[in-house]
C-alpha cells in the first residue's frame, strides 16, 4: 500500500491566507500517469464503501447484455470535470499559477508593466495585491499570457511548463497531483467501453497538450473554455492565431452547451466537484435510462484540502444540497479514498 | 457492375434555372449506406487512374511501419467536407431544401406569414421569388425552421425528414445521393486506423442524426455550423434550447478554426470540393510530414452535375487554381469514378 502523503500544513495555510481572495474564475484549470489497474479489482484505491459500490453497480448494469439498463457501447459517454475532480485545484486553479508564471517570463519584453496593474504588483511579488483587482485583473493576466501566439506556439509553452513547474505547496509536478482513484475510474470506464471526455471550465488548449499522457484522454475528447482563433497565412504557412477575445466559457450552464457542441450526445455518467458542475450533472442524469452523477467532496484536510460551501475555488454548495434529491453519489475523499494522489511514490 | 444512373435532364435544367440565383450560403448541408468493401480492392468504384494511385500511395506511406512518412494511429486525422464531397449539393444545399419543406409544415401555425417575405412567396410556390431576397431571406427561413425547439426535438424533426424526403430532381432519398467512391474512401481510411471527421459548412445538428448510419461517422466526430444553445430546466427536465442566434460558421477560414476547436490536432488528410474548403486544405497540407489534400471536381453532367467556377452552390475557383502548386489531388468525377451514387441499385 502506498504511504499517505502529508502536506506541510503551515506552508499551506500561509499560501491560503494570501490567495483565498481569488474570485471563482471559470476559465482556469490542469494532471498524472495512466493508472495501472490491479487484476481482480479495477478500483484498488477506493475503500469498499457505498460510494464504490454505487459506481461498480452502475457500470455493471449498463454493460451487462440483457440487463434492462443495458446501454450500447457508442452511447456510453462519460464526462469528467478536471479541476478538483481529476486533479487538485488549491490554493488556486493551476492554470492561474501558469498564467502568473508566464507574466514573469514575459516581463522583460514589457517594461511598461512596472507601472500597470495588476502586473506591477505581481512583479513585486505581491500576488494578493495583484489579484485584488478581481476578475478584470485576472482576465488581463490570462489574456496577455494566453493569446497573441499561434496554437502550436501555445502548445509548446504549456508543454514546457507542465514538464517542469512545481506546485507552490507540495513542491511536486502538477501532473503528480492527479487523483489516483479517479485515474482508476477513468481506466475502469474505458475498459468497459465508455467514451471518456473532459468537460472543464479550464482552457481547452491548456489541457490538450498533456491529457492523453496523464489521463489517456486525447485532444479531440477535451472540452473546455476557449478564446477565439483566427486562420492566417503567415510567412507562407497556414497557422491559427490565438486572439485576445473570449470565445466560450465552459462552466455552469455552459457545460451542457459545450457537451452538446463537442459530443452531440447526452452523457450517461458525469463526474464533478463543484457548483460549476451542477448543470452538467442535471443534464446527464436528466436523460432516460440508467444515469450516474458523482460529486467529489473535498473532506480531507490532512492528505489534501477540506473545502466546500465557502471556498473561492471549487465552491460546492448548491450542488451538494441538490445531490440527495437528484440521486447523485458524493465521494467523501477522506473516507472513500485509500490514496489521494497518483504521484506519491 | 452497377448500371449508370441518368438524370432526367430537362427536369434538372428547369430546377436549375429557377434556383441558381441562390447565393453561396455557408450554413446549409447533408448522406447514405455504409460502403461494403470488396476483398482485394478497397476502392472498387474508383477507376485505376493517377487519382486512385495517389490516394493509395499516401495511405500506404503513412501506415507502413518503418516508412519515413509513417504516422502513429492517433495522429491519422482525416477531415471530410460534406456537401459536394460526400453527398450531392445540387440544385441547392439539401439543408436548404429541408428548411423550405419545414416552412410549409409550420405555415398553418403562422397565418401572418402569408403577408411576410420571404414566406409569402414561398407558400405561393414561388421559390425563386422567395430566395431573391438573398442571404437575409435565407437566414430568416433557416432561423424559423432551425431554432425555437430543444436539441432533442430538432433531432427528431431531421430524422423524420431524412427518412422520407425525396430529392426534387432524382426523386430519391437524400441518403441515396451519397457518393459511393467516397463511402469506400471513408471506410478504407477507417480500416487503416484513420480517425475520420466531417467538417462541413452545414449545420452540425442537421448532420448528426444520420452521419453514423450513412458514413459510419458518429455525432462526436461531426463539426459544422451552429446556432447558440441555452441550458434550461423546463417542466423539471434539463434541456438545451436552440436559439435564433448564429454561433459559428464552419466554412472557409472557419474550417481550420472548427477543426482546432473540436479535434485539437492538425489533420493529415482533408477532402473537399469547393473554395469553402481551401483553408482546410491549406491548414492540413501545411503541416510537417506526409499530408494529403483532395478536391472533388464535379465534371459529370450525365451522371451528376458539372459545375465549378461559376456555380452559386459549391463554387470551385480559387482552390482549383491553387491545387497544382499546393500538390492537391483533383478528382475528375467523370473519369475517376466508375459509380457516382451509393443508392443506385
Amino acid at each position: 500500500m502506498k504511504p499517505t502523503y502529508k502536506f506541510p500544513r503551515l506552508d499551506r495555510r500561509a499560501m491560503l491566507s494570501a490567495l483565498t481572495l481569488l474570485p471563482a474564475l471559470p476559465m482556469l484549470l490542469p494532471v498524472s500517469a495512466t493508472g495501472q489497474i490491479a487484476a481482480g479489482d479495477s478500483l484498488p484505491s477506493w475503500n469498499d464503501t457505498a460510494t464504490k459500490k454505487a459506481v461498480v453497480s452502475f457500470v455493471e448494469r449498463v454493460t451487462k447484455q440483457g440487463s434492462p439498463d443495458f446501454v450500447p457501447q457508442a452511447e456510453r459517454i462519460a464526462t469528467f470535470d478536471n479541476d478538483g475532480t481529476l486533479w487538485a485545484e488549491q490554493p488556486m486553479y493551476f492554470q492561474l499559477l501558469f498564467a502568473l508564471y508566464r507574466v514573469k517570463v514575459l516581463a522583460p519584453q514589457h517594461p511598461e508593466w512596472a507601472n500597470e496593474e495588476p502586473f506591477g504588483s505581481l512583479l513585486k511579488g505581491d500576488v494578493k495585491g495583484a489579484l485584488a483587482g478581481g476578475e478584470p485583473a485576472i482576465a488581463k493576466i490570462v489574456m496577455v499570457t494566453h493569446t497573441g501566439m499561434t496554437d502550436a506556439e501555445f502548445e509548446q509553452i504549456v508543454s514546457d511548463w507542465i514538464a517542469t513547474a512545481k506546485h507552490p505547496v507540495t513542491g511536486r509536478l502538477y501532473t503528480e497531483m492527479v487523483y489516483q482513484p479517479m485515474l482508476e475510474l477513468v481506466a475502469y470506464l474505458r475498459a468497459n467501453s465508455f467514451n471518456n471526455f473532459i468537460v472543464s471550465g479550464g482552457g481547452i488548449e491548456f489541457m490538450r497538450p498533456w491529457t492523453d499522457k496523464v489521463y489517456g484522454i486525447p485532444p479531440e475528447k477535451v472540452v473546455g473554455s476557449s478564446v477565439k482563433t483566427k486562420f492566417e497565412i503567415r510567412d507562407g504557412k497556414a497557422v491559427l492565431l490565438r486572439m485576445p477575445e473570449l470565445n466560450f466559457i465552459d462552466d455552469g450552464p455552459g457545460k451542457p452547451v459545450g457537451i452538446n457542441a463537442h459530443i452531440g450526445r447526452r452523457p450517461i455518467a458525469a463526474f464533478g466537484n463543484s457548483d460549476g458542475d451542477m448543470q452538467m450533472l442535471q443534464y446527464t442524469t436528466g436523460g432516460a435510462g440508467a444515469r450516474f452523477g458523482l460529486l467529489v467532496h473535498h473532506t480531507d484536510a490532512e492528505r489534501e484540502w477540506a473545502y466546500d460551501r465557502k471556498s473561492s475555488v471549487g465552491k460546492l454548495d448548491k450542488a451538494l444540497d441538490a445531490a440527495p434529491g437528484a440521486g447523485w453519489t458524493v465521494v467523501d475523499m477522506k473516507n472513500d479514498w485509500k490514496t489521494i494522489f497518483s504521484g506519491v511514490k
